[in-house]
């Protein structure tokens, strides 16, 4: 272990804030910081801003590696976002335009992937060989973890759980699709359905559109974890983002909905948690990978 | 490579029959037949005809390795069938009543995931690193290959394929479920749908209610694929079993459903082919996955 160098930088670029920090090979945070996306200004200036903020950084002098975690499909080679529609932008070659502004070699992977790798790595996933992770926000992306390495799929694409379809006629869904998870579990989603003006809002009201809202979410996840179960199996499943602590016995009503609908002989194998990282989970895992990959 | 005892025994234990064969190290086949399964009769006297039959089949004296597949739940270490509907057994020890009978250790693991071994070492995913098979007979399973290995999850029962659930208010299923693929896709939910005495019959028939059966098939298999390719992105998905060859076009049906269900940049990534080993993949996996295992 090298000690000169110790430090690692990671960057969760999302559709209304970035969030960066630095952290040790253990995932251990130094430091960190919100700023917000002006995804509209256009890449360069995220990217800006984004230099900006991590020169600020407790560590940044001694940092040995930089990762960033962005939305939307990438490339297989992970040289570019190819299209993220919450920041409006296509086909940016987002880790040349950041390692130009740090001076420094970047890496790139899928946001959902990144958080993924951390709950994994130091998070509610330690110790197993397979998890499977959910994040639900302003979208629903998704990780895997399998057999002790993330999965990206033979396109580098793989753990789009948010789009696994979980009702042929459910409501249309921002992919232009219908029925997708997140058409019915994002936070938008619930809060639109429930007729409130926050996830937090839609968990808390007692009127039966909210309720039936919820209700709709959390039958649309059991049935979407219950799908990836019975396809893989993971050890673990792993519940992450702002959705994730939005509502108290949300948890435990998804593990009702996903368990009735799962094999008997396997239901005690079907393991729910929250993420323990909350939503420096993104960021710790760009920096984790980065890390990794050098 | 030994050439003393260059032979594998490979078993399929089906609902209907027993499928098993002699095949080299290669999968290439020595001597193959099929004779009915007596499920009624009991495991032993099951074991017994089989034992028979094995016995008769040329290349036997010299076998080096036995596999069996068979349906149903089995414990994670592979020494039991755990559950198997269609053949009204729980809990019994195949592979041990199999090997007193052979004399020799047998190796059992799951029908569908044999079928995926087997087209993926000798048949139509040879050469990938990630496949997924689905087997569209009396029911559906399914088997999965990931990154160069037989992938069956923390619980050994992963590749579920036939008990994802595509429309949560569609037929209800033998496993006591609703719109599971299999109350879809099998031969006998095409077959009641479409008002037939056989599948074959519900393909080439040009009743409206026949035609709805075959589209409810061709829509749930499109809608099943596309999920797991969300999931997992394997290189490859391979059509198996009776159904894979009922209709013409079918094929071509199941990759445009399930090409209208994925991301447009991920499209030209899902690669949906035929079997090429036809009612001998499960046998010949069997087999193949018995001498890896030695």
């Amino acid at each position: 272990m090298g000690t000169a160098m110790p430090f690692l930088l990671g960057v969760d670029l999302g559709g209304t804030s970035v969030k960066l920090g630095i952290c040790d090979g253990r995932g251990r945070v130094r430091d960190s910081r919100s700023i917000p996306t002006r995804a509209r200004s256009g890449p360069r200036a995220v990217v800006a801003d984004i230099v900006d903020a991590a020169r600020g950084l407790q560590g940044f002098d001694s940092i040995r590696a930089c990762g960033i975690g962005a939305p939307g499909p990438l490339d297989v080679r992970r040289t570019r976002i190819l299209v993220a529609p919450n920041l409006g932008w296509k086909n940016v070659p987002l880790p040349r335009l950041l390692g130009i502004g740090l001076g420094r070699r970047v890496r790139l992977e899928n946001d959902a992937n990144c958080a993924a790798y951390a709950e994994w790595t130091v998070g509610a996933g330690k110790g197993t060989r397979s998890l499977a992770l959910y994040t639900l926000g302003t979208g629903v992306g998704g990780g895997l973890i399998l057999d002790g390495r993330l999965w990206t799929g033979a396109s580098g694409g793989a753990a789009e759980f948010g789009h696994v379809q979980v009702d042929p006629r459910g409501p249309a869904c921002a992919c232009g699709r219908r029925g997708c998870l997140e058409a019915f579990a994002s936070a938008p989603a619930v809060t639109r359905a429930a007729g409130a003006r926050s996830a937090v809002e839609a968990f808390r009201s007692r009127s039966p559109r909210a309720r039936m809202a919820v209700e709709g979410a959390v039958a649309a996840l059991g049935a979407a974890i219950a799908g990836v179960f019975n396809v893989l199996q993971p050890e673990r499943f792993v519940i992450s983002g702002g959705m994730a602590a939005a509502g108290a016995g949300f948890l435990a009503r998804v593990r009702r909905a996903a368990r009735d609908r799962v094999f008997e002989a396997y239901r005690k194998k079907l393991v729910i948690v929250r993420g323990t990282l909350g939503d420096k989970a993104g960021w710790i895992g760009a920096a984790l990978l980065a890390a990794k990959s050098r």
